[in-house]
């Protein structure tokens, strides 16, 4: 079949059998099926949809495109935890820790991100002499001794994907649940995993801006999962207003740390151990949800998990003492308090609006040449339902510059921030479980 | 604006206004804009439509993107008759030389097409030393003296719409009815005219396949021409079978001129006599179209025509004796009489498989590369409605070699037919006119 007629078919709703979809996904990574012509299908999947069956055979067909990780001498049970990106989401750093004090390791592509804050392994440079396992095979060793497996993305790793997503990022066909669910779903089939449990943020600061298209991406993104026979779980969590307290890279590792040693913030605790109960779901340790809760609950109080960190951290280099005593994290040259202008309670607190400021600061790139300040960032200590008296700080940024940048990033966090005169309810972390 | 953002506003439903368009389109052929973008947009296009406002500024576009033929020194009342194409169409050379009877002129460019018989540029090429006028200077001249104004299509006209549709081909994004008006529309301005007639065939061996999609096209591509203050008249024409009898270039240059000398097919005389009728409408020499039918239909029977189309053939260099004697058209060595397997009447005789088999003789091109064999093709005796005794000669194939082809263009003919026991109305060539 012409490649032509692959477009005409999905362009007319009918549905591309299994040796059509694959055939011509195959010849558009081999460079035979041209990109004017990838670009014009992936336009009409964008507006008329894919079937299941279509979705599982470009899942399946971008999985297969390159290397997959086996983990060959892991036996623990591993969970691939995934999030699709908010503002102060440092949710990975506790969550493999705690995981791991039940025996539970976690295997984690991670990149070196565009955004507000860096990805994950930027959030590590904030660690004097860290350096992550660069090898399947060395984090097998890291998983199997603190059961915390996090490495760099290697380029075989779906490479279709790769491809695919870079033409969709200059054709406008980005935000297509389908494309998105699939993207998202090759990456973790192509890891092996017993588990895997996605945290998909909805809020002004995420992707998705309400909990019924967050809902919608969610079901596709597990009825995949189904397809292949894995076990998914879906927290949709908000990010109506930032995640925590922390926004930056040393200081969202601080807050993470100081979880781990029972002092965090409620909402990204709350986040940790609900993700930690459905792992033990999962690994069929627990039966319920609310036992699974209960037991991470007490863990992460006990502080058991520290040591987990601890040791990854000693293992890959780094000065492990920064886990011991989190306030190394805090290195910045200057602090300026914004206050509260007016007595009441803060309404809203937009989460785009803090992770642009902290990232004119320095704590995110907005280009692949600019360089990250792990020092750089906001502490917030107020959030949405906080009751506020003038004058008192809202909020801390963490600077090591005094330019027109630090003056921009003040009055763009102050417009982040609106105010009421009644009280107003926290904002629920937890907005639905799939 | 960024590329990608035209593509999402188009993607999303919302106006683009002529200042966006219009640089999309001109750094697309700029080459500014990445074939993979513009199709992505095409295909955007194809499935939301365009607005009046978008398709009036693409239309525009086109038609400014190169040179526009001016024809200046024509006095006479010019005509632009377009036709979508169709089996046995020889309607513009019949139609240039009744018009010219009428002080009318015909501006038209013409290609070697592909298809299942030649252009009109192919069709005049069974008359010896016959040769097309090949600039604008020649072209004027040729219209001021006989009426009529055929030239080849010149590369730098609509460059827009060429590159557009090359890419259209490609992707999916042909049958589109926007994208087909304003490609065809953009022609047609970028020739200067005083009236547009377009010929919108319908039906089995036409591009439209029904009336109410036809219509449709019709529509939009009058309301282009309205919006450039344009006098467009729209005949939709039967191609449920072929126009007249004659399939090939020699054989329908033979029908056409046969026609002039008032011993045409009947459908063939009622569309260039009605097609005539509407010229002198939009020329203001009648007030109704029944009149302008009339007074059209008198001259062809007259012959008057002739002398035109002698005339032009003569100043093209050509064999004007072919025009005063019109069976010199019927060359080719063999041919073979396909008779009727049963009494009955004609119920059916599928245009598409007699332009086919007509093909196969080689009568049009498959492929760029393919030569024309003027002499070959197929006269139809029976056409739909037609009463027939078994051994009835249906039609007489007109071929040059024996051989495998001929065996299948025989073989297709017959199953273009199909007869019914119960008499048979003889189908409308006027579907109708807007």
């Amino acid at each position: 079949m012409r490649a032509v007629d692959i477009i005409i078919k999905k362009r007319d709703h009918q549905e591309l059998n299994d040796t059509e979809l694959k055939a011509f996904l195959q010849s558009y990574l081999s460079g035979e099926v041209t990109d004017y012509q990838m670009s014009a299908f992936l336009m009409a999947v964008f507006l008329n949809g894919l079937t299941d069956h279509e979705l599982k055979t470009l899942t399946e067909t971008m999985r297969d495109s390159g290397h997959q990780i086996r983990l060959e001498g892991v036996s623990r049970f591993l969970i691939d935890k995934h999030s699709t990106g908010g503002v102060g989401d440092k949710t990975s750093i506790a969550l493999a820790p705690l995981l791991s004090t039940f025996g539970i390791g976690t295997a984690k592509m991670s990149g070196k991100g565009l955004g507000h804050t860096g990805g994950t392994l930027d959030k590590f440079d904030a660690i004097p002499g860290f350096k992550f396992p660069s090898s399947e095979e060395e984090m097998v060793k890291s998983i199997e001794h603190t059961g915390i497996g996090i490495m760099g993305q290697t380029d075989n790793i779906v490479p279709l994907d790769k491809k695919l997503y870079a033409l969709r990022d200059v054709t406008g066909t980005v935000n297509s649940y389908p494309l998105i669910a699939s993207s998202i779903m090759s990456k973790k089939l192509a890891v092996r995993s017993d588990g895997i449990i996605l945290d998909v943020k909805v809020g002004d600061g995420a992707f998705m801006k309400n909990l019924e298209d967050a809902q919608q991406l969610a079901n596709i993104m597990r009825g995949i999962g189904e397809m292949f026979g894995r076990k998914v779980h879906i927290v949709l969590s908000g990010m109506e207003h930032p995640l925590g307290n922390a926004i930056g890279n040393g200081l969202e590792v601080f807050e993470a740390v100081q979880s781990l040693h029972g002092q965090g913030p409620k909402d990204f605790e709350e986040l940790i151990t609900t993700i930690t109960g459905i792992a033990l779901l999962q690994k069929g340790d627990v039966t319920t949800l609310e036992e699974g809760i209960e037991k991470a609950t007490e863990k992460l109080k006990s502080g058991e998990a520290v040591k987990a960190l601890h040791d990854f951290v000693e293992d890959c280099g780094g000065d492990a003492s920064y886990i011991t005593d989190p306030n190394k994290f805090i290195t910045a040259k200057f602090t300026y308090d914004l206050k509260a202008p007016q007595n009441g309670y803060v309404s809203s607190l937009k989460a785009e609006k803090v992770g642009t400021s902290a990232m004119m600061l320095g704590a995110g790139r907005e280009t692949k040449e600019d360089i990250i300040d792990p020092a750089v960032g906001i502490m917030l200590h107020k959030k949405v339902g906080g009751k506020v008296q003038k004058g008192d700080t809202l909020a801390t940024l963490h600077y090591n510059k005094e330019n027109q940048k630090l003056k921009d990033a003040i009055t763009l966090l102050e417009s982040a921030y609106t105010f009421s005169d009644t009280a107003i309810e926290t904002p629920n972390i937890i907005l639905d479980i799939q």
